[in-house]
C-alpha cells in the first residue's frame, strides 16, 4: 500500500480510547505505511500510548480537544456550537488535506450533518447514504443502502443509491457488473409504494447498474444479488432486526447447551462448529458503514464496537482510501449525469 | 367451548387440499364442538375424507368449485372475476352467516380485497391490516402490524392499527392493558418520518392504549412490549427478514453439525437443546396472519405452511372466534371515537 492517513474521532462510542486508541495500534502494525491523526483527549490518549516502540509513536499526530459531541446532541446542534469536538476535528484534517479518511464511533446525525458541511457531496448527489455489509453465510460481501441518514427518499434518491451501491461492490470487493436490486414488499411489478416503482423505471431505462429488479426480505441473506436498496425507514429497521434476531439466537443457543453437565461437556466438543456458523451471522464482524456520495470517505463504527470490531472499520477505510472510491463514483456519476442530458 | 363453524378456502396455499384436508381433520378430531365448511373441488376431497369416521364427517360440508384465485391474480382482477372461487365461496359463507370465521392459505392481496368488500369493515376503520406474532424466544406472543396489507399509512391509520392490536392482545392472550410501541429508527422523540411523529402524539394523547414510545429494530425481540406498530412496507420486510435469517440459521447450523462423523455423532445428544431453541425461533410455530378491523374475522395462512402450522392457524380462528375478536375491536373503537368527538 501506498503511505496513508487516516483520522480517527478516537472519543466517540461507547468506551472512547479505551476501544479506539488499541485498536488504532493494532491497525500501525498491521498496515506499515499507515499514519494516524488522533483527535481527542490527550490526558486519555498519551497513558495508551504508553511503552509503544518510536517506530509507531512516530506515525501518530495528536489533534488536543476535550470537547466531544454527545449522543443526544441533535445534529444542527452539534454543527454550531461543537465546533473543537474531536469528530469535527478529525473531519477538519480530511478537508484541509491532511489526512485521506476520517473514522468515528460517534453520533451518526451529527456525523453525517458535519461531513455534509465540511466535505460537501460529489457533484449531482442529492443526499450521501449511509451503506454497510449484512451479516453473511457464505463469504460473498452484500450491501445494505441506506441504513438511517434519510428516513425518506424519493425515487431519484433510490436511483442515486443503487448507483453509489454499485460502484462500492465493483471498488471494494472488485465484484463485476455488481447485482442490484430494490428491497420491496413482494417481487411482482406492482407491488410496493409511488417511490419504489419510480425508482425501478428509472433503474430498468439505465445502462449504468446491473439491475435485477425487487427482492424481499426474506431473500435478503440469499446472496443473490449484491447491492440492495431502500429508504433510511426500512433499511435501519431492516438492519438492526436481522442484528437483534443474530444477537438473540446465539445467546439462546449459549443459554441451552451451558445448562446441565452432559451437555455441557458434550457442547464443549462441538463448540467450534457452532461458533464458525454463528461468528458468519455476527454483526460485529461486519462493522463499519460508509458515508457514501461525499467527497471524501467518512466511516461510521458501532458505538457497541470492541477493539477487534473498530480494528475492522479501521481496515475498511484503509481500502477504501487505497481504492479511491469517492473518485470512482464521481467518474461514474458523471457519465450518467451526461447521459441523462444528452 | 361452544359451537362454532370455520369456512376453509381449502385451495389455497402451495399444496392445496393434500395439507389443508388433513389438517382439518386433525382440528375436527380437537375440538368436539367445531364444524366446518370446505370450499373446493369436491373431486380433490372425497378421497383424502376416505375411512373418516361418520361422527367426523357430519360435521363437514363442502361447497364445491373447480374456480381458484390465481397467486398472480391482482386484487380488483380477482374481485371482479372470480366469483366462484374457493376464497370467494369461504367468506361468502361467513358473509351469509354461516360461519364464524374464514382461513385461506391463498392470495394475500385478493384475500384483503374480497374481505374487505364482502365483510366489510368495522364502523369507523379506514383500512384492516394484516397481523401476526413474531418468532419469540420467551413464551409472550408479541404482535406486529401492519403485515403488508397497507404499503403507505398515515398517521390515523397507524393509530388504529395500535388501538386494534392493543385489543388483540387483550382478547386473544389476556394481556392485561398491553404495551404498545411504534417501530422506528431511534428511541428519541425527534427520530423517524413524519407520520411516525404524529402517530406518536396521538398515541399519547389517547387513554384507551398503553403507549411506550418507539422501539428499534434490534429490540423486536426483546419482549419488552406486547405490540409493535408500523406501516405495511416496513412490517412486510422486517418479518420477512426475521424470517430470512431464523430459517438461514437453522440451515447453516444443521449443515455445520453433520459434517463429519465425530461432530455428527455428538451433535446427535444434544440436538434436542438445539431443536428446542430453534422451535422458538421457527415462524412456523407462529402461522396464521389475522386481517384485523373487518367485521368478521378472516385468517390468512402462509402459502407454504405444512400441516402442523395449517392447524395452528385453524386454532387461531378458533380462539378468536370464540373471544369474539371483531365485537371486542368494535366496542373499543366506538368508546374512542365518542372521546374524539366530545
Amino acid at each position: 500500500m501506498t503511505s496513508l492517513t487516516l483520522a480517527l474521532d478516537i472519543m466517540g462510542g461507547d468506551c472512547g480510547p479505551r476501544i479506539t486508541v488499541p485498536a488504532t495500534l493494532q491497525a500501525l502494525r498491521l498496515h506499515s505505511l499507515l499514519n494516524v491523526i488522533l483527535a481527542g483527549d490527550e490526558a486519555l490518549i498519551a497513558p495508551l500510548l504508553k511503552n509503544q516502540p518510536q517506530s509507531i509513536l512516530n506515525r501518530i499526530s495528536v489533534r488536543h480537544t476535550t470537547e466531544t459531541v454527545a449522543m443526544s446532541d441533535q445534529p444542527v446542534f452539534a454543527l454550531r456550537h461543537r465546533k473543537q469536538s474531536s469528530m469535527r476535528l478529525a473531519l477538519e484534517a480530511v478537508r484541509d488535506g491532511e489526512a485521506e479518511a476520517c473514522l468515528s464511533a460517534g453520533n451518526t446525525g451529527a456525523l453525517m450533518a458535519m461531513s455534509k458541511v465540511l466535505l460537501k457531496t460529489l457533484p449531482g448527489v442529492h443526499r450521501p447514504a449511509l451503506v454497510s455489509c449484512l451479516p453473511a453465510v457464505n463469504n460473498t460481501p452484500v450491501y445494505l443502502l441506506d441504513l438511517g441518514a434519510n428516513v425518506v427518499c424519493d425515487a431519484q434518491g433510490l436511483f442515486q443509491f443503487a448507483v453509489m451501491g454499485s460502484v462500492l461492490s465493483e471498488t471494494v470487493d472488485h465484484t463485476p457488473s455488481p447485482k442490484v436490486a430494490l428491497l420491496n414488499v413482494g417481487i411482482e411489478e406492482l407491488k410496493g409504494n409511488e417511490q419504489v416503482q419510480a425508482a425501478a423505471q428509472l433503474l430498468q431505462k439505465t445502462p449504468h447498474v446491473n439491475y435485477v429488479g425487487f427482492i424481499e426480505g426474506n431473500d435478503l441473506y440469499s446472496g443473490e444479488v449484491d447491492v440492495i436498496v431502500c429508504d433510511g425507514f426500512v433499511g435501519n429497521i431492516t438492519l438492526k432486526t436481522s442484528e437483534g434476531i443474530a444477537r438473540l439466537l446465539v445467546q439462546q443457543l449459549k443459554k441451552g447447551l451451558t445448562q446441565g453437565f452432559f451437555v455441557r461437556l458434550l457442547a464443549k466438543f462441538i463448540a467450534p462448529r457452532i461458533r464458525s456458523v454463528l461468528n458468519q451471522m455476527n454483526p460485529d464482524h461486519y462493522n463499519g458503514a460508509t458515508l457514501l456520495g461525499l467527497r471524501a470517505i467518512v466511516i461510521k463504527s458501532h458505538g457497541s464496537a470492541d477493539e477487534a470490531a473498530y480494528l475492522r472499520s479501521i481496515n475498511l477505510a484503509v481500502t477504501e482510501a487505497q481504492r479511491r472510491l469517492p473518485q470512482m463514483i464521481e467518474q461514474r456519476l458523471e457519465s450518467i449525469l451526461l447521459d441523462t442530458k444528452s
